[in-house]
């Protein structure tokens, strides 16, 4: 199946400020060419891009997808350790089933906000993989670790097996990730051990830290180093891709740390004003050189997996820091969205930016509404006016999963309705 | 016409967190029961509610309507100084055709983002008062003064005069505000000529107040005073009904002085992040007892008109603060959103909850959505999940002015080529 986007703005995301007007060649699964068309170039569909906005899909660098079905449930609580209070009892009672039936939402949701990759972290991780199998996403499923080293040990190489058969089968559309939950819940060996099977396989290791100052606190009380020192002077850092979502409290010393590492921050701005942890200075960690990539975190904290919302929210939060030098502009935080999250997963090379050769993640945004007219410069536009609701189409690995609104992958109501009837038994157990 | 909306989840909006199944009549203009159905009542036309929320609609307390020329323009500008520097050139070359333009799509993206009633501040205020009436929704409409008192005095006759057809036709959907623009831009002769008009016509008084530290040091500077202080003792807040935009920058005394007049204060957080202002501490200025109410400022500063949007940031914004108790509730910030607003304007006791004897300006919002699924608290659900794309019908005064997402008053399309147009001739001018 060749395909030809004509005459659409288009945003790739290779180059600052870059935009231009033009089309698009998708055959099969890749990119075939961006800008200026291939004159021998014969499409078998020509879709009219006039009206549309062109740009890589979003990625999602830190979610639990299945926590969709915490949604707007006792999110009122004061702070992150009273809400967990109320969460871990919820968690101890979901099957494979409510997780399978909770990630095909959270697909629908993802896609319907114009994302096609994701970074999870959360129990019954191939239920989550059957369902982005199912959605026609990427996703990067963590194997998710609590706990001490030994029970770890066997969850991992039981994951690996009920794994196998998915990855097999997602044609390069999934990743692992080792994802030890937090330092308050695993033991220096578990992180030890995730990092070092990580390194074994090339995988990333991704976890919560620095998320609160009670986190933080703890920590020096505790190890005498702050949550950053930790992992570094224990040798979990090293080597080893990581992604360290929140990173809210973090020092001077943290940050030149970090730096020194293969590490990704992921920004999870609702989700850390919503629990009252705080607003991480995005900003001075991109000025100190280590990347940063967007999370919606839970929807359960969130209180949904809008990445627009996200941004939004980001580039807001970016221009209320100390210095004019330090606020982040619109570019950076669609980089933050889109590329940063790819290259973290290891996935840079595929997807993230809209390049001929890469693979065809991208979205076509209806430009014709009235809160983008006059649409002036596109980069504020995407982020402090548009709508996750203003994406028309959503194409992963060149294939559409999403058209005039209407997911084609996964049938919407029936997964709600099932969703519905999961949440109400789980009330009931 | 009386029509029956049944079987509905409604959120009255008339104590804290009630909300039932239940039916709500609507006769003409007026509610005429909300909750439990008159049998005698005969409905011309039923909306089966049952996979609808009811709500009021929202009420935008602070707007430059037609600054929607200006979205997306030269906004990454680090102060409001600045930025007011690119915007004054552009705004001397409008004309009233184009705020007419500018007007009737603000009006379509207030529709669209269910808010039915608005408070304006801007030029060609007569202009924007036509195309409250032929978007059917309610304006609150600004006279904006600038300058010193002679000018003034005639701005203020002749916008009488200009306006007073409308008044006439709008069936009380239109009021009128004296908008002395802000302190750093009106003498205080023009400020208590404008207090005297408010209170000789029954009019509100509305105005920016200490929206920038920069305003704060140079009024104490200047007069010894923070804004605040200098409103009060120059009398201008006396015997008034007055609406106070922006406020970010209080002292421990503005908060107990402010408490003492018929103020409210109209929090903007998505204007003041974007502009580098700060963030208002709602949360204490309702603990103070002074009413709050919700704007979206110009859509040049924001960059739209969606209260929902709105609504996500004050929330997420009020969680961030110092202490438990002071954080804001989803319930509180839908009041703010809704009767507050009503409130202040001086039309509380027509719109603003649902009630019997009311008028009708109510939201028919789309359940069946994946990022509402489930919906647990519809609170929490409102303010933090939902999006303004999942408003399906609005009313106003008993008038469906937007039915599956269509707007009915004004033709969408041909707005959004006029304001295009219009806009690409005044950047040539
Ligand atoms: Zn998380
Ligand atoms: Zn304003």
């Amino acid at each position: 199946m060749k395909l030809l986007i004509a005459n659409a703005l288009i945003i790739p995301m290779t180059k600052e400020g870059l935009y231009l007007r033009g089309d698009i060649g998708i055959d099969g699964k890749h990119i075939v060419f961006v800008g200026t068309g291939d004159p021998s170039f014969r499409a078998d569909r020509i879709i009219d891009g006039s009206s549309f906005l062109v740009m890589p899909s979003l990625v999602n660098a830190h979610t639990h997808l299945s926590m969709g079905l915490m949604r707007n449930y006792k999110d009122s609580l004061p702070t992150l350790q009273a809400w967990l209070a109320e969460i871990f009892p919820i968690e101890d009672k979901l099957t494979a089933e409510d997780v399978l039936l909770a990630s095909r939402l959270g697909i629908i949701e993802l896609i319907q906000g114009g994302c096609t990759l994701f970074t999870d972290m959360y129990f019954e991780p191939q239920a989550t993989a059957q369902a982005v199998i199912e959605g026609g996403i990427r996703g990067n499923i963590g194997v998710t670790l609590f706990g001490a080293l030994e029970e770890n040990k066997a969850r991992v190489e039981e994951r690996e097996t009920l794994l196998a058969p998915y990855l097999a089968e997602a044609e390069g559309r999934l990743t692992l990730n080792v994802a030890p939950h937090a330092i308050y819940t695993c033991t220096q060996e578990t992180y030890q051990y995730a990092a070092s099977w990580a390194r074994e396989h090339g995988r990333v290791l991704h976890t919560h830290l620095s998320e609160t100052k009670k986190e933080v606190d703890d920590c020096i009380k505790e190890t005498g180093m702050t949550p950053p020192s930790y992992l570094a002077k224990t040798g979990v850092l090293q080597d080893v891709k990581s992604m360290l979502a929140h990173c809210v409290h973090l020092s001077e010393e943290d940050i030149k740390l970090l730096e020194t590492f293969d590490t990704t921050i992921v920004h999870n701005p609702s989700s850390n004003l919503k629990l009252s942890s705080g607003i991480a200075p995005i900003a001075s960690y991109l000025k100190a050189g280590i990347p940063v990539a967007l999370g919606t975190d839970g929807a359960s904290s969130n209180n949904n997996l809008n990445m627009f919302e996200e941004m939004h929210i980001a580039s807001l939060l970016g221009r209320v820091v100390e210095t004019d030098a330090e606020k982040l502009t619109p570019y950076q935080v669609l980089e933050m969205a889109t590329k940063r999250g790819a290259e973290a997963m290891g996935v840079g090379d595929k997807v993230g930016t809209l390049e001929a050769g890469k693979e065809a993640d991208l979205l076509l945004i209806d430009l014709k509404k009235s809160h983008l007219t006059p649409l002036n410069d596109p980069f504020s536009a995407l982020v402090y006016a548009a709508q996750s609701s203003d994406i028309d189409t959503v194409f992963c690995q060149g294939k559409i999963l999403m058209e005039q609104r209407k997911v084609r992958t996964l049938d919407e109501n029936k997964v709600m309705d099932d969703v519905q009837k999961s949440w109400a038994n789980i009330l009931k157990r």
